[in-house]
């Protein structure tokens, strides 16, 4: 399983942005390390219930205990400073338990020490959206791309032009 | 050239992440039409005299009238609803010029019409800066991830724990 968890405060735009890419490439679920909102629940829960898949959204109180209690996850930090992805990408994929974590204030010291592997995805600043983008799609080797939403009420069908939704049956 | 287009209004942080997105991962400049940010170009500025690059970030009125006017450009327009990226990404890698559009609001229905190719990087909703990483980790082949960036004052030195800064002599 491959949970997303965000540390540091950050704006609604930006959780979302971070949500939605974690959930459309692959990840099980999202862990925030900050207030709950409702808002954004409410969001991904019905992005879920018309476009599929069961992706979760967790908010907890203390990162360092969570860390500590996912004892059968590899813990891989994402910041500009790790080691490159494609040294030991490769490497990670061969682990079927991951929480990657991205921090949206200053990079953590004290996670960059221990951590599992602290991957840069470049080592030039951008944000934490993109950085999750390019980790899952190296992940899973560009499959993500055409992965299949269970229990999805409708589907994009992909075109050269306009737009193609395919409305499914929902009893199938 | 790889140049970035964002059409429709955005929040600072977002274009910020859409910026920072589009110079890490190898574009030469973004363009925004919307209105000035003077703050947003401030930053740039800074770190490209910090960090490299000669990345530019331009403002724009009318996007329509600048399409028309990147004649020796490919437009890609990036949306769920275009077609797969490992379908025609490497038919792409063969134009030298690319304009890559993301549009922040709703999906531009003239754009989709209009545009050499759409291209959709996943079918489910994310964000315009995931988007452009993607699509430029495909272009580039993966190659950005270590791309050198000139006129850098410092430079991050890749490692497993901790943080490494070599500050570089300026006037080699």
């Amino acid at each position: 399983m491959i949970s997303v968890l965000v540390i540091g405060k950050n704006t609604y735009d930006r959780n979302i942005d971070i949500a939605l890419t974690a959930r459309a490439f692959g990840a099980s679920e999202i862990i925030f390390a900050s207030n709950k909102n409702s808002k954004l629940l409410r969001y991904i829960k019905r992005l879920n219930s018309r476009w599929g898949s069961k992706f979760e959204v967790k908010y907890i109180n203390n990162w360092k205990s969570f860390i500590n209690s996912m004892r059968t996850y590899k813990i891989i930090y994402l910041t500009k400073y790790g080691q490159p992805l494609d040294k030991i990408g490769n490497l990670i994929r061969n682990y079927k338990n991951l929480l990657i974590v991205v921090s949206s204030e200053e990079v953590n010291k004290v996670l960059l020490n221990n951590s599992d592997f602290n991957i840069n995805i470049t080592t030039q600043p951008h944000c934490e959206a993109s950085a999750i983008a390019i980790f899952l799609h190296h992940f899973y080797e560009g499959r993500e791309l055409a992965m299949h939403f269970e229990n999805a009420k409708y589907k994009i069908i992909p075109s050269e032009r306009g737009i193609k939704i395919e409305e499914l049956n929902k009893k199938r």
